[in-house]
């Protein structure tokens, strides 16, 4: 039997004069990157730079919308409405689509971010107005999701493409959520933990969860992150893990049906 | 021998909490609306309802994207570099573009606004970069420009869909300018002056220009006003006064090239 | 004995090219003014020309801090820490004491605004640092605050200037919490009932919640609005009605101590 | 006679999550500090920790306003009024006022930032809001401004409280201007040809200008940066090469009347 993995790691965050991230390392050793649409973080020029450097590094680009937040990295929890919801991610879907547009590149997927991540992804409401707003838009774009989540089940059933995204540093509770950062287990630091932890999940759709029972989760895509030489190095173990493990590494594209 | 003409009108232009203009009323008056994109006016809400409405109505949807400037309403001058101008149009057409997708609606047209438009309309530098990025974008979309300017000429040159637009309330300069609003000449606001005015323009192809002289000028669409009920007082009779003339009054995709 | 009791209403509420209220007229009703400060609401040249007007009304400024949400007009929950409640808080007092100090004017108080103000006055980490923010910046500002919340009795255990402020045309709930806006009771819109009702609050202290029960309840000002002519109609009733009534009307600053 | 020049730095440049400048290390070699008051660069946490930070390094604190223009830095040229460069800037100046009234420190000066120095310090109009707005403010506010430009003549004039700022690293023009960035001659990147420059700018009040011609300037401070290890270097030259020359490195406050 063969195994699929895809790598996603978050780029194109930085604003004007800011900086942020290693993008043109991380880039290297991912097939998907999730390109922030100018909310949360990043800008035109941004945008269109990442998306010329994902086309030479053929790596696919998906969209990244965040809460309207830039001062807190849309990171923070904003009360929005389902009708609000739909309609901030179909703008930023928009606006990057321009960029692969112009690059004559597909728009492969759309990952929220942050806080918007964690909301819409087990709010009814608020996943339901996102699934809406992407049947309405383009039924081929992948939504990528965590994994186990209503958005992903529901999102199945409606029949739209699903990429349900796992991660290799992060901890999981029984129920399938991540363990939250400021409680014991939450993070996964050491790759010769992390490698094996992410070949069952991708083999045998299965992961220990903190309290030590064995939970079932799909792993289409691994979120790993670019921001410091140490991360990189992360992500480089990961791949080489998965490598002799036989796991082919390819964008979502390829075998998300 | 068969005129036609468009007439198109700003619109969209509230912001969150924020209401501005009369669009419900002056969108049953025009063929063709320039919807802000939420740089200098708009949000993603007001972008949906509007090409919703639009839809409802008839009526075909063009962006306008302006400066990143809330505060001025992208009426002031800003310096930004030719890359700034194509990245900051094509982020804003692409964000409309997944609303009109989303309704099923076809985007026409793009028209800057205010302090963008009066700039890239005759800077060789600006007006190049507008155009590759039409260009690289999508072909079909038409670019609604100041009748007689550097990038109508050019874009015509390029084999680009152009729509010339002229102004049936402003005085011109014998250059093909527009009287600034400061000076004599600057407003006609006279229906009956405006009327035989905008006819001679398309059916001679001619203006009598602030200084008594007669120039040619091209009048695809004529620009419009909603912003209160004299202005839709205005635009009936501009229509009806077109209609007696035999123009038809159609949006600029079914008759520019 | 005497009855002392303070008229406010929010204000400068525009942004650059927008208009929101009849701050010219509901001015001339109220002793005490809440100027947004441009996070939510308001902008620099606003705050100058209605600090102007409200000198030449004689009626005292107050600072109205917003969350950073023009869009959602600061009314969405968003999550922020203490420290960030503190600075935000901080930074718009100053701003608008820039133009309060420039027209030789105090800046008599503070009132949150929105989703800050439901959030911050009965939050208890949130409270203490909007408490502490005060008192580093300047004692002798009053906070105006929900009456009866966490935040008026901490403020006044710590000899802060406190005024508890009351709501016109809004139920109380039993706890002395204003009644949610979607459920029944939450608002009184009759003048002939709103105007016995605050002079209860004012003369006895107490109010009838909308479960019937009589609660106690500290009525230092009475909010009212000034979006529309109706509105202001209240207000004028409101005002008779207490004169009628043997109340003076007059801004916090003369009877908070 | 005795010699007096301040050291001045742009600071508190970040914003949310982005990092700017390596404000720790340059702020222990400097004696007054610009900091970014939010609008170009800054947040009000960012100002907090910044004064907290001068309060304990003994420098003294100035406002930075700039643009409201985040994503181009406050460097891009905006057509602004006057009565927005007044009101802009007092918007900015309260808003740090609050931080520095918190920590009980004095806020020693205001020195505009980017295009908005570069606009208002010769433009009349502009410069003469600038000024009326600092003398209705607070007139003990000192202006940082160019070396021999409009509002510094003007400022004088007045009885402002006057700081001419001169470049250790920055050509000059006969006329008192700077070198244009692309022209030749912009930059003085040696230390060993910097130091005496600003050394005989200090003691005889004279500069060579691009052109070879001795002109007159006034160098009350001197505008140095810490956006890198090299920057820091070149200005602890500075300071050495002054100290052994016998001038006394204090902040304006001291000796600006």
């Amino acid at each position: 039997m063969k195994y699929f993995v895809d790598l996603n790691s978050d780029i194109g965050e930085g604003f004007g004069s800011y900086k942020m991230g290693m993008d043109e390392e991380i880039i290297k050793h991912v097939t998907s990157i999730n390109l922030a649409c100018g909310w949360h973080a990043g800008d035109p020029l941004i945008m269109d730079q990442t998306v010329k450097l994902a086309k030479e590094d053929g790596v696919m680009v998906g969209a990244h919308p965040g809460y309207p937040d830039l001062l807190g990295f849309g990171r923070r929890e904003l009360k929005i409405t389902a009708e609000e919801a739909r309609c901030y991610m179909l703008y930023q879907v928009g606006a990057l689509k321009a960029f692969t547009d112009a690059h004559s590149m597909k728009l492969q997927h759309m990952k929220l971010h942050g806080g918007f991540y964690n909301k819409a992804c087990n709010d009814k409401e608020l996943a339901d107005a996102i699934l809406d707003g992407i049947e309405e838009l383009d039924k081929d774009i992948i939504l990528m999701v965590l994994s186990g989540s209503y958005i992903a089940k529901e999102g199945k059933r409606r029949g739209l493409r699903i990429s349900q995204e796992v991660f290799a540093d992060r901890g999981y509770n029984e129920d399938g959520t991540l363990v939250n950062r400021s409680m014991p287990g939450a993070f996964v630091k050491d790759p010769k933990e992390a490698i094996p932890r992410v070949i069952k999940m991708i083999k045998e759709g299965k992961v220990i969860a903190a309290n030590g029972k064995e939970i079932d989760i799909v792993a289409d895509s691994i979120c790993v992150h670019g921001d410091n030489p140490k991360a990189i190095e992360f992500v480089k173990e990961i791949r080489n893990g998965l490598i002799e493990a036989g796991v082919e590494i390819t964008a979502i594209d390829k075998f998300i049906k």
